[in-house]
């Protein structure tokens, strides 16, 4: 495996050795290390690139760096110029497309399609920037109000908290760095990114293109290391924010960790899909089969449970099969819908979580088999209502393309299954009657409900995050601003000046 | 120490002893328990009361129903009916305000002018909901604004959460506990309540106010237990929100045993005051002193550094201490300005800070001498701007009426000493000078600042709260609703429908 | 027809004569006049008070004393003691409700159990008040977003104009008084009342409750007077807002008068109801029944066209046409659903369109025909699509219980219909489809569409206004804050002050 | 006098006579007429160019197009691609730079730098309608805070009224153009042009460039009319919104002639400027000085006032005098201050301003001659107080260069005088004292004040508009959305429908 590089971004790449080197930014420079972690691509899981194992040292300082310099110089960079940076980054983008796309197929295993819909995604959160302005407007409070408050009155602003150290998964490798970059830098913080292992070089290709647009030079920084030595750097005192996305155990720990500090946490789940009687099954079947497959399963918001009205059950299982049917799975650069997943250890459990559901009394309904490595199928089961919290699949998020669909009553008995896991993400509504969607809007215990469409997170304009195991707070344009600032309440106390002469 | 009640209240107390017991309000009934903890009076250090100290299993009993019903119970009550019962509690504040004033005079000691300024506030905070409620609108967010979205659309808005824990403080036992009592249930949550364990009488008495008022029974319990018992339940995941106010010491530990959830936390620090050359130094002494001296200073927004320009400092100065000296410590049921603080431990912490001051150069300007067991004057040390640092009162807060005058050349001097203190709960700024004025609350790391006037969280109309290790998160009318609900976004697809024909 | 009056309220009727002579409130003060004015119920046509006739110079007194005394006194009051002063009054309503009623059973010839609602929506409305104050906080605006505003910054914040001229309709002569008076001062305007001159007495009783409640003396008057006689005050420089429910014809020649000025212009047109093939024609029938016969038809929010489409169309008709023959017309003050309409003359106007009708095609389905004077049945007529354009019914509004149905194709036609009317109020959709409903929600040119319900202006509450010729502004708690104010910016220029140190 | 033109702009002019003739763009075509109207360069008198007379018959065809065609062509073009858009045209103001400054010089007599400036603002405004977008979300109001809305909710939303008329004057002929085109068009309305007859070229030459931009063809017209010829589209109820800005006479005309309306009125007026003691008299001088000579004076918020306090009085007095004596003033090709003003007539209302000051007491402390036809220095005079009020200038405003300085008492004097006049535009407060500043604040009867500057309502970016004579409603980035949109509320009905399960 082998990947292409612009000669303009080269200058971060060593070719020394057969395997390409690249540097990490951290927080003003270019940096290197002696040791490297190896980057595997999921397609043949060959290396294909090296990145530096930063030091706890080297660390430390980037962290001192970005606390004392950096912070400020985001700060004091006026917003029209922040948002002007971030239209020239769109734009470069656009202009190195095709390192980015090279980048996530080889390293994320994902078809042209999906990385070129990444790219756009990640220009369009760049320059959709000037709609998270709207919640940086303050608030004039008058203290006519209550007796206590009379002749003064308060502004109330969002202020930037400082630093925020961002932790990104591997399944949007570039999308979500950048989603997480501009919510930060708009508001007015530095960032240090924290990329996934496995697929850290979206996050440094962005950091060059930031670095070209002339974005504050100690604002940024590139933490490639492995997630068990951020222990330190999570409970440091300098980070304010922590906006993690990744498995519930992972941010539960990170929580605990890092203690008095603000979160985003974007954890796990899987999302369920509520079909009522009146919904079209051809229509349904085919959004189901899109959320189940595309990027193989492997997004937060796949769903993972279809709870079916009775009438709409039968023909709504048919026509899923048949979707599915036509799924081609292989080598993402080949013609195929879906392409490996990450890691082969995920085959495995899907395949124990097979083997726990059928004993349990569940039929599949399609698919299941590995095709090899980490290739597989996409997987669809089924089994009574009664049965299914018993599966390890109800209980815990397999993060590949399988689901199961259940027959319930009514949308009440659908509601309540979703309600029961411990996750809350997203749910999909199916159907017409907008007095029953309107019901299992207010009763489901979700982030984010989607009628008559399957849950996506898109572009990040409408907000979304979870409830429960599922995380706190929200990513959107406009929403994540609140929890990457803190407010600043200034009170003028004119008692006595003559401003006001009450009656 | 004896505490007098109303024939009205008396029910929910047994008399059997010479100690009169106090049943606490469990999710639906007043219980007793077979152990007791002994209240104590910090006028003459004697028990007064005692109430149960409910063992693990009846807590997790209240936890269970508080979620399975309570929640629903409040959430299900029409928001005006909620307006409407906070209106009725604050008239039964009222006619109940002697049982109050007393418990407040006896549990805290607090003078009879103080307690009546706290029922007041509780009553205007319990009034002043209906301005909490327009967070509570939502919005809607057109699609028309992002190439994804065209043709969708989005509801935002805020849901509870679902049970609320507060853990309040000794020191403000009947705001504390109806402010978050208030916040939390307007959004419609539930609430557990811990008070803190030296004064949990004002929160039982609340409690059967709101029972008669009418509040639904299920959705509110008051915890007697003690702090070091609370982890169990803190950890447990149908606590959605904790809101905190105390020590940051606990604040971290509550955030780490606690994990995924949603905090407020309003922790410590004492807080800076600004003396710009052009302010009025009798006016701004008697603020200080005030803010000094008001409750012993055992308030988190007291202010502890008096940072002055230094053409005033003198006059200031002089005054400053001339205002201490009328003040009056004593018994606070006779004519007194300061009664005991609420411990003996706090006054021997503050002899050890004072030694530590003057071993690194500093002066006592005033005060500082303890008068018996837990009375003990106003203090004024004053400090060179270079050592000011190393004071034990820098690094940690001292929990009483004492301060440190610091002359700086400028306001950055003044800010900057402010800002490298580990808290940033509040700041006074004191002058007249609108550039200066502006500059300050451009620079200062804290919550909330106060131009020309003492901090004063007051009846929390206007948003307070820190940031570092001061705290997360906002109380204030309307702004508390942000962290103790969660959004739910509703996205509409319409696409292919008709709705929208675009160019 | 006599009418009782509680001793309280009294002092200001006059009872020299047979016939209460009325005094007005001018003011600060309660004055009489030489000339008088009849006040006739529509009950039996007979006179059974008088209020004196304003003259001209008395109205300029009295608008020198608003402009000069009345608005200041309004602003100078702190606002929450001018929301304690609209519970008092609330409180008040309660109290002499049996005279509001009687007024408005006499005076409107209104049911029993519609003037107890009128009441008690004018007494939610003044407790509610609370909600308007949402709109009363200001913005904080950040120069930082563009290169032109950079080291400044903005409040933007709402003031009260000054003082608003309400002109109320005889339909609701308490609520709408009541709703005016309470957005106008919620938000710090003095207010001048013009009634109906066929219902004034429910102004006056209202003003005496609000001089009893303590409202400054000064910022209240009641102007009865001629509409015709009312130009010069109109026009007049020292009123800032015209509030004006009323005539499309009266609206136009107001602000044609009034010049520059705010305006909130409640205008009339009668609505449409859409009703959907899946809709529930039981349902449907009930609500179309009760909106065309609640007080007569004379509310402006009564439906007067049934667009539906062709499924459900036969069924809805014979349903609405049992559910007219249901309704009971006589006096007011016996068991009956509809009472007489105000004046003989809108009856006569009903035989001319009805006539007109039939010449065109239409047939009648119900009632049409006049029981005495001004006592009328409902009418219910049908007409083809393609005629209905020709009504006289269609072109302009009759004030009374008439309605036409028309059967469509589709909910495109019936969009088109309602569209083409040169109103623009409101309208209703009856049916289920989620698809339907939100595509004719996009294309209905109305002020406000109610989904399954007829359309109902009720508490205002949610806000409610016209287009085209139906009006201008909105009614509804929080929203005419709007209309009652003007922003006030206070750019603040630090330029070169060292408070901000851009990059 | 000659117009340079691109040869890109070129096809939108006829040069087969020596004098340029242009076309004008009516709703999706270039067109010309028989007649024409000469546009003539104030810096010689003479005939540059000419732009048809559009006649009646045409304008009532531009109208019916607009309103069927262009109004939804608008509207249907997603928002995200109307902003895209705007960034075009933003692009090609850049490039067609030296047409626009060219037009700008030549037709209105500006400096160079002053016609760059606005083509600057211009670009900014188009860019910054990003910032617009905030006011275009909605509301989503809950039912749950009133008995009468229990079980329903609704969305609350502004939509565009569909078709702007907006008249803008000639002093900014490109800058008033581009911001009412931007808040018209981004709400989603369709606009039509009056540009003032004196400087139309900068309508056209935008135009073309929205044509060239892809802006909708039928949702844009200008139409170069004379003003008294516009008496009929006025009135016309197609017109749903007007956005004038020119003369309060003219103002009170179009209002009482357009009657049911929407409207924005940016009226004049001259504004104020309060100097408090503790200001600089030399950077107040300097900003005063800039306000007055600024084009000319041929500006809404030029400063034709300066009321201050004793103590600076004379110091201020004496640099403002050395300010004006260096304002250089002659052809503005050359490097000169001040230019022209627009026509001699105005030289002429200057000199009976000024003899009918001094025949009241004022002394002319600079300038007050005319160098020659419409050229003519900035004038400062001086009066007392007590007989500031008989002056012609503070009852009508001069449209030139002219202030008069007033010794004052106190702020409190100052603001008396400054509310007493007719107009309330904005005013300047220049100091440093936060308590006189606040009051001031307070109690100015304008609509915008600035703090330390002179009153600029520069790229629109704070709001700004007047009161009284001066105006009605807002112009500035995001507020003028709420007047050429109407509110659409949506009220959702689910009464019994199992939603809610209210206790």
């Amino acid at each position: 495996m082998e990947l292409k590089i612009s000669p303009e971004l080269k200058e971060i790449v060593s070719f020394d050795s057969k395997i390409p080197s690249f540097k990490t930014y951290l927080v003003g420079d270019w940096v290197s290390s002696k040791e490297f972690e190896d980057v595997i691509s999921p397609i043949d899981l060959t290396v294909f690139a090296r990145v530096p194992r930063i030091p706890d040292q080297m660390i430390d300082q980037a962290l001192t760096k970005i606390y004392e310099k950096g912070r400020w110089e985001v700060r004091d960079m006026p917003g029209e110029k922040r948002l002007k940076t971030f239209h020239d980054m769109a734009s470069l983008l656009d202009k190195f497309r095709e390192d980015l796309i090279e980048a996530l197929i080889v390293g994320n295993g994902k078809t042209r399609a999906a990385a070129n819909g990444e790219v756009n995604a990640s220009i369009e959160r760049l320059i959709r920037a000037d709609l998270d302005v709207r919640k940086l407007y303050g608030e004039y409070v008058p203290g006519d109000w209550s007796s206590e408050s009379l002749e003064t009155e308060a502004i109330v602003r969002r202020e930037p908290v400082g630093v925020v150290l961002a932790i990104t998964p591997f399944n949007y490798p570039l999308f979500d760095v950048v989603n997480k970059f501009v919510y930060s830098t708009v508001a007015g913080n530095a960032i240090l990114i924290k990329p996934a292992s496995r697929t850290p070089l979206p996050a440094l290709l962005f950091a060059r293109i930031a670095e070209i647009a002339g974005f504050p030079r100690h604002g940024l920084g590139v933490l490639t290391v492995p997630g068990k030595e951020m222990d330190k750097i999570i409970s440091d005192k300098r980070i304010g924010v922590i906006s993690f996305t990744g498995s519930t155990e992972t941010g539960e720990k990170v929580i605990r960790l890092g203690g008095v500090k603000q979160y985003v946490m974007e954890l796990g789940g899987g999302d369920s899909a509520i079909v009522l009687d009146d919904s079209d099954p051809t229509y349904t079947a085919q959004k189901i089969a899109t959320s189940m497959t595309s990027y193989s399963g492997q997004r937060c918001d796949s769903i993972k449970f279809v709870f079916s009205e009775p009438n709409v059950y039968d023909p709504l299982k048919g026509t899923l099969i048949e979707e599915l049917k036509k799924v081609k799975i292989g080598d993402p650069r080949e013609e195929v819908n879906m392409g490996p997943v990450i890691e082969k250890g995920t085959v495995d459990e899907l395949e124990f979580a097979i083997k726990d559901a059928t004993e349990k009394g569940a039929r599949i309904l399609f698919g299941g088999k590995r095709i090899k490595d980490n290739y597989v199928e996409p997987t669809l089961l089924e089994i009574e209502k009664e049965r299914v919290k018993e599966l390890y699949l109800y209980k815990k998020e397999v993060f590949l393309s399988v689901a199961v669909m259940v027959k319930v009553e009514n949308v009440d008995e659908a509601i309540s299954l979703s309600n029961s896991r411990r996750y809350g993400l997203d749910a999909s509504v199916f159907g017409n009657d907008i007095n029953k969607i309107r019901k299992a809007i207010r009763m489901l215990e979700v982030g984010a409900i989607y009628i008559n469409d399957f849950p996506r997170h898109g572009i990040g304009y409408f907000p979304f995050g979870g409830r429960k195991d599922s995380g706190l707070g929200r990513e959107g344009i406009g929403y994540t601003i609140e929890h990457v600032t803190t407010y600043k309440t200034v009170v003028y106390n004119y008692k006595g000046k003559g401003v006001w002469e009450y009656m």
